[in-house]
């Protein structure tokens, strides 16, 4: 190994370490209260959305041939670190603005909820980051997200449970801009495939996601999470049912491909997250699935082959269609949703329209450029980037046997 | 590719394609009132039955060598088809007959439960249908065990947790015909075999189906939901010892044989199915689940030598002895246990026991009847039968990459 | 195969059988109430606890190249058997002391988080064992752990749910005592060795541990269940992070290895299990995974080194510095706190805290002592004991098609 690898051993663990020290002193004299109290979430909630992100990501994510160790292993990495630097900020937060204390378990979902816009991320630069880079990035995207949602919370009032579920929103597109700093792999590169059985491990994650996602987008309802179930079930099975549809349509030999299937049959759940509760009937919830997979699709064709070369990004997981581009929709149907509910009540609907426009300009627009710039910063000299034939191959970060 | 291929093409997501068109349209008409009522199933319980339906089967179906893209992959596409088919044959026949609505979650649950039977009858027909046979079995199946549970529980007053009980009754027989009506593939195919990855990935499916049991039998249980969990742990462990039993006294060599135990571990929960409410004692349940374990195995043994080659039968993965034989068991356990805590009311007894085997004898002829009809349809030309050559191979309809 | 295959045979399928017999027997002598009654552990909680066992413990223990079936498949049936046994030993105990009874979920989990100690033990001996050893250390493991607890909780007054977190340490020491009466393989076999795959399916089970640890530490907490799962939480979370710095330190080029994610992941669960319910800030409970996941590490390099080849020791899966370790760890931080906290009134601190490091020495010595004879047990001729040259394969239990 060069000399450059054993520099990077030399700061990695000396970083995280770093980074758990502080954690652990922070907590120290944030939360000297513990976590004891009556808690509104249940555990059984809590449970489910960290089920679906430890679990569910980190092998919706081992779909290359190489990279299952850095995918499933990293991933765990960056949740626990990210979860904790969270619950840190939450806490800070709440400190300074004299909030009321929450108890220790909806502490812990939001943070875990606030968690899926860094794996998101990662997604988008599965395999080109070192694991200093990828927890730099963690951190970075962990505090500018809490930092745009508190925005949204005061200043534009976006009820908290909307607010995180801009969360895919800000992942996918925080994740591009961060991409496009990268160096791009070789065209027809080896190691950036998938085999049969890494796919199939990623079917397993997928599966995973797909079951739990009417928990993720009902846990922080509170009057009616059995709507937002209901709705997210069915835009979920509309949006499985249109990805094989398009997936033999838009493939050479009418065969379905098996990265379509992964990320369409999720559009739905993501396009329906901001809107689940304002959703009256199936029907609405299940159009909107199948958008969402529509887009998802058509964009897996359009974005590899138009824009990516042209932005020169390359997003290895396709992040942008299948979380960037059916979150957009859903802000979208969360707009014209509100349109057509209040269009009697002309007063009061532009400002609500405003509003909802406002916080998803925000979120995109702080992802977009705070990504560009944890991008740039990322590209240093200083974090020994990985070279690009060393891409997407686990043997760089771990021993592996065969 | 050969041009009847790119045929297949033209119409499976057509296909697809259409039925969601009628589901969106039959949804706007049907339930327009969305289902945010206070549900009597409690959301944890739905989870685990959907769970089970979509990672436990799905995994369950990928012990053959290439076939896990299909196994996975199809699982979820009928399933989410099947649903929505089901809770609005449901919703249909509430409407017509002015029966008081249900909640969202409970109509989830029974659809969910009553794929069940599809999901079994496609275990049969394994790497034999291509999509668009599979997707009108599913259609068809679904409406005909809707038909069969409504004739259940209108005319022969069979309780719905008991009628759906005979999910894997229905299923077993219905696929069992089918696969009647297919070609046999060739004796010793090299592609009709599983490598000891897929049989791991298939222990996966297996354990989870195994972990889920006492939910799936418990989720319809009114009063007593404990005694049914308890007693199907019972039955479900004494089924696992004695597949081990089993196994090792049929092997050449005394080996456990990895198919056995897949099949055989589940036994004990299928047979208790229609009785774990009426069992007082889990001795009782483990008994059952030891027998069923038994018939599974020996049946195994003997079916595959001597049933299923003078009827033709290919049964790919083993449904008649999982889940036929321990149905039928079960039933007829039921009976048995009805007998004995009633003989001393004989006038009551008799008309009791007329109705459940009334009741057993009409689903399993229904199901043989329909399901022979049904294979008989799929064999039409007009549905391009998949060329025995091409039995178990995921290239045939998936983009597959080595 | 050999002669002496066929008679292993001859007495597996018999011994199980003889067991199953007995079991129910015994179940229709001493349960004859069924259990019915409302549960104060809520089926969810059971569940997690046997998912966590069946599936987690199983696929953790698929790391070795050509074992993944015994390592699934034969933690299935010992589990299933132990649990049926550890029941009826609670029965027999309760009937012959006349203790009130215990409703049936809360015996089947109480019974399943005793098994917890059998599956450590088993990791020890991992691929060691023919599972006619395997049945038989199971019971007698059982009975003696229920024996240890008993007198734990009847002299020491050790309330229950503490009595029950020795499981880990128990598990540990009775499985390294019998290891070392088992003769080392070779020192570096082929078959003592991970494929990538065979680690990822071991990643699957322990990423499943490690989110279900929070359910197992907390089932049997009885006021402050939420503070329990906080702190495990924090723990778990601090342990993964030191996971990888040390893993990175300790490693020759500054690389990852799974192993060591494997096993110091879990290690914060571990060690907090004693004293979760006692730590009042979550700090605490990080400073203490943070700990855990250092001697685990550094255990691992310093065990395998130094006292393992001295002790002539083969520990298969590293049971002592996974489980062991962490488990003395926190019976040493459960003695701190407790010293902590009432060190103003030293006339009950000191009767405290002989009865905390009475219980430990007690449990530990148990284990050594009942686990070097049943080691000596399993070695005698009349259970045929494994050739070396047969460790580690599936191949001589299982049928197995490549």
């Amino acid at each position: 190994m060069s000399s450059s690898y054993r520099n990077f051993r030399n700061n990695v663990p000396w970083l995280i370490l770093f980074l758990e020290a502080v954690f652990i002193g922070l907590f120290y004299f944030l939360f000297s209260d513990g976590g004891a109290s009556r808690s509104s979430i249940s555990y059984a909630a809590f449970q489910d959305v960290n089920h679906m992100v430890i679990f569910g990501f980190g092998f919706f994510l081992t779909f290359l041939r190489r990279y299952g160790f850095s995918s499933t292993g990293f991933n765990l990495l960056i949740i626990v670190l990210g979860v904790q630097c969270s619950v840190l900020t939450e806490g800070l937060l709440g400190f300074l603005l004299q909030r009321p204390r929450e108890d220790g378990l909806k502490r812990l979902t939001k943070a875990t909820l606030s968690m899926t816009a860094v794996v998101i991320s990662t997604g988008a630069v599965l395999g080109k980051t070192n694991p200093m880079q990828l927890i730099l990035m963690t951190v970075v995207e962990m505090l500018v997200f809490q930092m745009s949602r508190f925005v949204n919370s005061t200043f534009l009032r976006v009820p908290d449970n909307i607010g995180m579920m801009h969360v895919h929103l800000f992942g996918a597109y925080f994740g591009l801009a961060v991409s496009s700093r990268f160096s791009e792999p070789p065209p027809r590169s080896e190691k950036d495939a998938s085999t049969p059985k890494s796919d199939l491990f990623s079917m397993l994650g997928t599966l995973f996601l797909w079951v739990f996602w009417p928990s993720f987008n009902s846990v922080l309802a509170e009057d009616n999470k059995s709507k937002v179930i209901y709705n997210t079930y069915f835009a979920l099975a509309a949006s499985a049912v249109t990805a094989f549809v398009l997936s033999a349509l838009t493939t050479k030999d009418g065969k379905f491909r098996m990265s379509h299937i992964h990320s369409a049959v999720l559009a739905g759940g993501v396009a329906v997250g901001c809107a689940a509760h304002r959703i009256e009937y199936p029907w609405i919830a299940m159009i909107l699935g199948l958008l969402a997979s529509v887009i998802t699709v058509l964009g897996s064709y359009c974005l590899q082959r138009c824009l990516n070369p042209a932005l020169k990004i390359h997003d290895a997981s396709g992040v942008h269609f299948t979380f960037g581009l059916p979150a957009v929709l859903g802000a979208l149907a969360q707009v014209v949703l509100l349109l057509i509910k209040n269009w009697t009540n002309l007063s009061s609907l532009g400002y609500l329209v405003l509003v909802h426009i406002g916080a998803f300009c925000l979120t995109i627009s702080v992802a977009l450029i705070t990504g560009f710039i944890t991008g740039l910063i990322l590209n240093l000299r200083l974090f020994k980037t990985t070279p690009v034939s060393k891409y997407f191959d686990d043997q760089f970060y771990w021993e592996v046997s065969f």
